[in-house]
């Protein structure tokens, strides 16, 4: 039971009857192209699993499944552009195959179509859904937001960082999870025990994502390792290198992350000899452990059956586990 | 009693309240930059007239009011990155002012705040807004894709146009209507009436603002006579003048909306005269007619007593003989 590939794939065919392109052409052929471009289908199934746990069914939260996976996209979408991305899970970002203007328009219906799906819950459901996924879209464009200052910023602080990612990665993981406790009318407690469960898992997972783009292996990583270097990306392995290493290494580190040359081995090579030197990366990875541990003890003390308990442990478990 | 200006007051002021600025900035004050650039504020005070005129209060109407004005000026911020406009209501659009990043993100948010403000209704009303807003948000993204998609489109029937400018203008005038009837808690059949009056009126109204482009007074348009002209736009009158035109002058007309001369005067004067010989201008003006009488025929037979009808009327007379 609690098998995670049968949500999985039972999402995956939702997705597919539900998301069909049609007239006008040019707004929802992008739409169907960038959500049929696969990925973890993490929050997703999260949101199944918890709405199966605490209700013993899962098939009625499918809508709300799609919906925060639509939000999760519309959200990729619009980033890219303003990354200037070329590539999303190896294939052409919507900007590049189609053009900015169908990118962002495209993304805006995304957007509201998320919302829509929400449409089949009872009233109060309903206000319960969405206000939560609003009060969580804002944070993530206010965590984007902040990403983006950051680049031109030149002290930002851990607590900072925290902050931002909380904002634009962790708070949707959460609010998944309490959108399965809604659905399955469970007691406040549970629904917000459950959130704050998977949003320091969701914290976890990004600092994770920071340390796997430098440690991690080329070949599980499946993208190019380094990327955030080559970026100048103010990561928490980089943060944390300021804040330990001796002045020497500190000022080499901030002339690094000053210039962006044209062959960047060089320069990955010595920038992760720098976290090596500084511990940084210990420290980064005590904090995933950190973040995870408090995740479970959240967990632990839920008002739930350990048989519960155990495939959400599980869950974080293998996340935590990830070579990529 | 039902004075619009008090309407028009009230709102600015619960505008001015709601709307401020906060952290992170970068991203709140494009928002309230572009709200605070005025604007007719059409949408939201004819929101709180039907509230007023069917429930006898608006002032709990204000919230919806708001969400209209936010969705508009949302799809103003997204719409001039697309246009590439530098302004808007004579002063820099977000995206000039900051950059497209910038508008892109400011956007997305207003959005998001537009759905919020239906937060403090009752679950039911809730789901009835957020329901028709969701609705409408997703026709005024379907109008926009036909516009774009119209400019390179070599054959554009009039009933395609007037479904483009249905979508993109007039189911957010209707949509305002019915909010108002909804938070007033109206009948079915009051509820769609209204809504039917409003997206003729919307329809009219936008026929209007082709015909004032090209034959407007330049000095209480306020803005550039010919702009369409000089786009190659196809509005209304240019596809009935194609309609119309004998064969010589459509080629005529054709040609000039191929071509983009520096200095445009030649263009426009000549346009204009095959807009009139066409008898382009005429048709148009029965179209703003037939549109604007179809929307009173609604409004007639509604169950509404003539005292609460004259107001509407009065509203849709001064926006048809308004020369700007």
């Amino acid at each position: 039971m609690y098998e995670l590939h049968i949500y999985q794939e039972s999402f995956d065919q939702y997705l597919k009857d539900k998301v069909t392109s049609k007239e006008p052409r040019n707004l929802y052929e992008p739409i169907s192209y960038i959500l049929n471009l696969g990925g973890k289908r993490l929050r997703p199934v999260l949101l199944l699993l918890v709405a199966d746990l605490f209700s013993g069914k899962y098939k009625n939260a499918l809508d709300a499944a799609l919906a925060v996976e639509v939000f999760h996209n519309f959200s990729l979408v619009h980033d890219d552009i303003m990354d200037a991305a070329p590539l999303r899970r190896g294939e052409a970002t919507v900007h590049e195959k189609w053009d900015v203007n169908t990118a962002i328009l495209s993304g805006d219906a995304m957007l509201i179509n998320a919302y829509r799906l929400f449409e089949n819950y009872p009233d109060a459901v309903f206000k319960e859904l969405a206000t939560l996924f609003s009060t969580t879209a804002i944070q993530v464009c206010e965590g984007q937001q902040y990403d983006i200052d950051f680049a031109t910023m030149e002290d930002v602080s851990i607590a900072q960082y925290i902050h931002m990612i909380e904002y634009k990665t962790a708070v949707l993981v959460g609010a998944s999870l309490q959108m399965g406790a809604i659905i399955a009318e469970s007691s406040v407690e549970c629904k917000t025990a459950i959130y704050e469960f998977g949003k320091l898992l969701g914290t976890a997972f990004q600092i994770q994502d920071d340390y796997l783009d430098v440690f991690g292996d080329p070949i599980d990583f499946g993208k190019q390792v380094g990327g955030d270097i080559i970026e100048n990306k103010k990561t928490y392995l980089y943060l944390k290198a300021l804040e330990q290493a001796d002045e020497k290494n500190k000022q080499q580190l901030l002339h690094l992350y000053s210039i962006n040359p044209v062959d960047a081995k060089g320069k990955i090579d010595t920038v992760k000899s720098l976290f090596l030197q500084s511990k940084a990366d210990e420290a980064t990875k005590n904090a995933i452990q950190e973040y995870t541990e408090k995740a479970f003890s959240v967990l632990e003390k839920m008002d739930l059956s350990e048989a519960k308990k155990e495939p959400l442990r599980r869950f974080g478990e293998n996340l935590m586990n990830r070579q990529y």
